[in-house]
């Protein structure tokens, strides 16, 4: 090999990147350091945005697989990404990555009302499949709180959940089959079309929540339910999170299955008060917003039996409806939490950090009673609203992020919580992901034999380590 | 070395076990021949079983963990095995294995009627795991027709379904999270106790469906359901199955969320029929039982939409019941082919080859249309039971085994069935499992990409291949 030769094969950036070009739909390749920037971030605080080689908008599946050969080839490390809407820094750059951005495959290729099923590339926003499918009398029930600007996609490969868990579950439970290029870009099929499918290893439940560390997925096939039934909802207002918590574990355990069932503690309420009118109390201490869409008298009925729960732990009021337009206020509020929050957080230096632990439900009360504890310990502010049916909540930490002391003071409370998921025999990440904003807890939570296990099989999928590196065990 | 140490190092099989028995419970290890023989094969046919070294019944997980060192350290195979129920071979023994049986370990550990779960050893009957639960309100709706016999562990290993799946989903929608022994004797936890959680990758999802290739389940936490409103039946009489099929389609493709949606073809009614008196017609050429546990009057009007569609279909009769013992009369009639089906060919031969393909059920009419090409074309008789709602379905080929003619035309034609299930769009196999029955047709399903992947994530897991090595892709 000649001196010329060697040297051009640790090519420098441009060269590479102009062979990857002539690969690539025209328009694809993205090399303006503005543009590559403002692409190397999704939603999440303290985490670290690398220095990109380059942004492609990949506009076919053959510029998945022309970036991955590529990257396999250069041993050139690939973030993929979607709406970036994350909150655990997963779609974040890393110095010298191509970002591969999925977000223009955003085809909806098929609905079948028969078999109750769709196949949808990765950009899909979900809020689109929903409306899509709803004239089909279809529905897709996964609904994380970006709903109305994250991806089909993203919801996958962080397993997304929201508020319609109680009842119907996460993306998981939607995801049969999908289509993925691989690190070395072969493309690949796995999992079902059909309603069950034990044909080998479950490869595709492995790739939901797998956060861009194993392929990239490329097509989706969903199950889906027939469109749901309008709940009824209701509103339980307490004098403290104590007792809201204490009330779901109590109608949980009586075999109720709500729909929905949301709480927000006092500060939250506050805030979305501030924020808008939709029809919250003033001055309450939690609320829980319930809702049922078990047909006909059903559903009053399951909501009469949360009130009589509610009562007894301590309620001040519950109040229900029948009337789908208060259904929809109460949801619009509680989805208010996170624009309301941002809009008092930035009275106070913009810094908000969201947790996302995830405990048994009966343990809420002590959870709440303990966050309490952990807030009472800190300068910075604690306000949790979460998917109180599940465990699954999401204190917020305020505070100041022009303060070293209060930045400080945040990370430590953040860590605090998710200690107290653990101490309660829950999860660091309920439905967010591990990305780069968890991984040194994410070791905290998996024993030993666990981490070698997920090791083992990140480099048995991804020898060379390209894919997402340094986000969640990597 | 001495030559006396070599030669110690090439151990006889008894010297082996000698050593392995010391870390044993008392009477766990078995080396009786005919005992070992008793254990080497599940429930299929035409699947070899091997000359295993030994059984070991353990008594406890310190068990399992000894048996894995001991197979690590000596490269010996290990075949782990529950009630020995499967369709798939998975259970048999390979010569010179270890037989791992578990189904001494069958406690239920914990039943939490607050957070809806329980934790179980693998050998729990599946059953006796709904009683139990019934006491607490609560209920795991995972039935596979070897209900009353098989365990959870089997049940999960193999990914089991049953009728309740077109409703309630299959055995994975349930587990949460596992204890596991790995290949080395590591014991680890995988998975989650709460309702949510995406710390990781999904290594519990991995495990479920993986029959034995990748570590040995010791210990089970399967979310559950409230208990199910018993439901209301109806039976509709069809000419032929493949308006059966249409109706399956239509019915299912308004809306409909049957509790139960099972078809018999006319053979297997008539066979039900000589067995006992369930109150089936004579002379059906297609039935189809459908439940609805909707509350309240939903159910009865979900089986009123039946009737229409299935009437415009050209059913002859459709009748139903809100009484509860017509209900299970219903399901034990359907429950009753499989006897049935064995007095049946233990007139013609004893030949019963159960195959278990699942299809879009958009495709039903004509899965049935050219099932009975495939029937009118070979002289051995096929017979049709299965779960019509999920598109799975269970034709079973009946011949003479002492035949060889016969078995050799009943190997083609179940194989003939595979073929159709993957030229419709399915899979060669929706509950029963791959193990060595089907291992040849698996490559047929699975893509080259695929292929590859799975064999690496075995490698992965399980690097020397010592985890019932000759099933699925091994």
């Amino acid at each position: 090999m000649s001196a010329e030769a060697a040297s051009s094969k640790e090519t420098t950036a441009s060269t590479d990147l102009s062979e990857l070009a002539g690969e690539l739909s025209s328009g694809a390749l993205v090399t303006d350091r503005d543009v590559i920037d403002s692409y190397s971030a999704d939603k999440a605080l303290f985490c670290p945005a690398g220095e990109a080689l380059a942004l492609v908008r990949a506009a076919s599946v053959d510029d998945v697989v022309a970036v991955m050969r590529f990257a396999t080839t250069q041993r050139i490390p690939v973030v993929t990404q979607g709406a970036r809407t994350g909150l655990s820094g997963a779609a974040n750059a890393t110095d010298g990555a191509i970002l591969l951005n999925v977000a223009k495959l955003n085809a909806i290729l098929d609905i079948d009302k028969v078999n109750q099923t769709c196949r949808v590339q990765p950009g899909v926003i979900n809020q689109d499949l929903k409306h899509a499918l709803a004239e089909h009398g279809l529905s897709y029930p996964p609904d994380p709180g970006s709903v109305a600007i994250s991806t089909i996609g993203g919801n996958v490969a962080t397993n997304a959940g929201g508020m319609c868990c109680v009842k119907y579950g996460v993306t998981k439970d939607y995801v049969r089959g999908m289509t993925v290029v691989l690190a070395d870009g072969t493309v690949t099929k796995l999992g079902r079309q059909t309603a069950k499918g034990v044909a080998g290893l479950d490869l595709a439940g492995l790739f939901v929540g797998s956060e861009g560390t194993l392929g990239v997925i490329v097509e989706i096939t969903l199950g889906l339910k027939p469109l749901l039934t309008p709940p009824v909802t209701g509103v339980g207002i307490f004098p403290d999170t104590e007792s809201a918590g204490h009330t779901v574990s109590e109608f949980m355990s009586s075999g109720a299955a709500p729909s929905m069932l949301e709480l927000l503690d006092g500060a939250s309420v506050a805030m979305i008060n501030a924020y808008g009118d939709f029809g919250l109390p003033d001055g309450a201490g939690a609320l829980l917003i319930v809702q049922s869409d078990a047909p006909g008298r059903s559903g009053v009925a399951e909501l009469e039996a949360f009130e009589a729960v509610a009562k007894r732990q301590g309620a001040d009021e519950v109040f229900f409806s029948e009337d789908p337009a208060d259904s929809e206020m109460f949801v619009a509020a509680r989805r208010a939490v996170s624009p309301a929050m941002e809009k008092y957080v930035s009275g106070i230096g913009g810094g908000e950090l969201v947790d996302d632990v995830c405990v048994p439900r009966s343990r809420l009360g002590e959870f709440f009673a303990r966050l309490d504890e952990i807030a009472a310990a800190h300068t910075v502010e604690v306000s949790t609203a979460g998917h109180a049916g599940d465990g699954n909540m999401h204190p917020s930490v305020l505070f100041d992020a022009s303060d070293e002391a209060s930045v400080a003071e945040a990370k430590e409370t953040f860590a605090e919580i998710m200690q107290l998921g653990l101490d309660l025999g829950g999860t660091i990440t309920g439905e967010h992901g591990v990305g780069y904003l968890k991984k040194d807890w994410l070791v905290r939570e998996l024993d030993a034999g666990a981490q070698v296990l997920q090791s083992s099989i990140k480099a048995a999928v991804d020898p060379l380590g390209i894919l997402n590196p340094g986000k969640m065990l990597g």
